[in-house]
């Protein structure tokens, strides 16, 4: 068994490391829910300052040239753009996940007009299986959306399919799905893939271009750490520019936004799918919040990531050999950056856990989840972690009697 | 004619001359572009910097419930109400106004499902024209959009006219509406009223409660203040809370956000228009913004936007006798809280002024638009912009030689 020692000296190697110091975090505390919400980092910090105090503030109205306020959303979709192995000009920033994906799912359904049936994974996200239901109902003709288990999924593919829509890692198990077979297969029958990479972007390296998928979009509180309710982002590949329309169109995605005409006629390449403006200080958070990830690459992440998620598993399976079931998959292809644990008890012991400082979160019905993310984490903060969950199991007033681990300490 | 000194006076007796504190201006500068995008509070300022050091930072993930994000959108919504004559519980801030309207009149057409017109404003603003447009493509039946003089409404009124939608001030021209006038003819043929009251919340005093309209929707960025991009609000009357369906659903919408269900059940209330998170940054910069509002009435607001306005138009007429075309009504009943000024070369006459401090606005193709917002502004600064106004026409390099102005300057 790893020993904390042996944490700090994998510390002390770690060319992650310095990253650390760009994050606001408090002191005595370990949070494992950067899957959820990112924390502050110095770099939102001085951006949302300057939006406020020079943009706004001194620039006022003339900040939409000056500041280059109407590009924004362009220009940070192209910042964002190499994370998921997009290039220049196909990803923006903008509205939140939830409605940029009722303009891809909307446009989608209008690129396969004779097909009927829409695919989703049964253990989607509930608002993204809300809102293909609300677009296929929009749609003005039979849509059905198909609801399955994902490992089914070839089952499902035939030739009226126009679109599928998956999860890339499962916001409960941290399953990561192959999004470059599945999208081949789903190409295979003539239908367009739509991936959802809230829970991958940030975390997991991503190659949206190799992987020939069609649309994307991904929220950017999570890893990304833009703040509570930031802007989300969307791709789509180069191939249906000018092609998916926009089917909630707005005055910033006219080809000419100032000349007011009454009719409307979208801009070009992404422009053509902003609505409105999003919030110009939650764009700034979110640019000040990227600074970070130009300092390393998703390659070093990655490693530090697995490296961090295998010492989660293996510390919890030896010290509380049986106590929980590790729902998420060992294979490390198959995994996102977050370990879910499941016990009957769960909701429990993430209370009692978040009592002592160590920040998790419970997912119904019986999940306990912590995003490990090696921007901010530390080895030692894993094994701290795992020592104050022992503790938990051994002692909390959150737990029923029957389930208090009782081990021999040595 | 008024002179400076009297304005000066104007000023010292002006029952809201504090809460010009209340704001970050530059010296040297007259802001007359509040209409489109209002100035930085004090508020602002300090609420964002509560939400970013303390609430995210600190509370991280728990603050959805111990700085109660959750309800951030309602009870916002709440704060904002009295400024339109709205009541608790009938008014949220989220997304932005073009989302909102797709909100409002997808739910509308679904609630008068055997009539297939609707009507609009033909100067509306565009960004309203393309998503009533877009959203009646989405209805999934014939629905004809009527793009209208506002002037003719009543010839338009019949039983197939499903939802009037109009905008209370005209964004170019000033010219304010009889809200309760127009939603009473509306609803003689038993059509629904939706009011944009992006140039008026803020601005001039509402009474949606007494007007009995149906709905409303607005931007926060504008006389509110809530900083570039600011979420909007939208306001549904009692009556049609529960009965409006939402057709943009999201979890945050759903009657139990947190038991991750399958399938969508409205909550109840305005709860069930949120779709997901607005960004809570951009939440708590207007929070900030509308604290000014509850150190004053927007009756008293009205009396010197009135006062300000009469002023700007007088010193203009009597300055520069019939160089401009005064678009604004000099009817109080019939006025926002902006005066537009027609004139041929307007786009070079407000480049001079901004280089000489004076930042006003232009709209296509000949409209000089000066927004007179009562909070920060003094009678001194109307007087102020008029001279350099003056100024601008007898000298200016951006005029055309032929419309230089030659006084006899006293």
């Amino acid at each position: 068994m790893t020993n904390r020692d042996e944490c700090v000296a994998l510390d002390a190697r770690d060319p992650l490391a310095a990253l650390r110091d760009d994050f606001v975090l408090r002191e005595g505390e370990i949070y494992l829910d950067g899957n959820s919400l990112g924390p502050v980092s110095k770099g939102t910090q001085r951006r949302v300052r300057e939006v406020i105090d020079h943009e706004w503030g001194e620039g006022l109205i003339r900040s939409w040239n000056s500041a280059n306020w109407m590009d924004a959303p362009i220009e940070l979709g192209n910042r964002l753009a190499p994370l998921i192995g997009a290039r220049e000009g196909e990803v923006l920033v903008a509205d939140t996940l939830t409605f940029l994906l009722a303009k891809i799912i909307g446009g989608s359904l209008e690129l396969r007009p004779d097909r009927h049936v829409v695919i989703t994974d049964a253990v989607n996200f509930h608002s993204d299986l809300y809102i293909v239901a609300a677009m296929a109902r929009l749609a003005g003709r039979d849509i059905i959306v198909k609801t399955i288990d994902r490992d089914t999924l070839v089952d499902y593919l035939d030739d009226d399919v126009a679109l599928v829509m998956f999860t890339h890692v499962d916001f409960r198990t941290g399953e990561m799905l192959d999004m470059a077979g599945i999208t081949a297969a789903v190409h295979a029958v003539g239908a367009l893939m739509l991936w959802d990479l809230a829970h991958s972007t940030g975390a997991v390296p991503l190659d949206v271009t190799s992987a020939n998928i069609d649309f994307a979009a991904g929220c950017g509180y999570k890893y990304l750490n833009g703040g509570p309710g930031a802007p989300g982002f969307m791709y789509v590949a180069p191939r249906w520019q000018g092609v998916l329309r926009n089917p909630l169109p707005g005055w910033l995605g006219h080809a000419r936004p100032f000349d007011f005409e009454p009719t409307y006629e979208s801009a070009p390449g992404m422009r053509a799918y902003v609505t409105s403006s999003p919030s110009v200080l939650a764009l700034g958070a979110l640019d000040g919040a990227l600074e970070v990830f130009e300092r390393t690459t998703m390659t070093e992440v990655r490693v530090k990531s697995l490296a961090l998620t295998d010492l989660f598993i293996s510390l919890v399976e030896e010290a509380l050999p049986g106590v929980f079931d590790v729902v998420t998959p060992r294979e490390h292809t198959l995994r996102g950056s977050q370990v879910a644990l499941r016990h009957e008890q769960g909701y429990g012991i993430v209370q009692a856990l978040i009592e002592r400082g160590v920040i998790g979160d419970f997912r119904a019905p019986d999940i306990c989840r912590f995003g490990l993310t090696p921007l901010y984490l530390r080895y030692v903060d894993v094994y701290d972690a795992v020592q104050i969950l022992v503790d938990v199991m051994m002692s909390s007033a959150h737990l029923d009697e029957r389930f208090i681990v009782r081990l021999a300490v040595t």
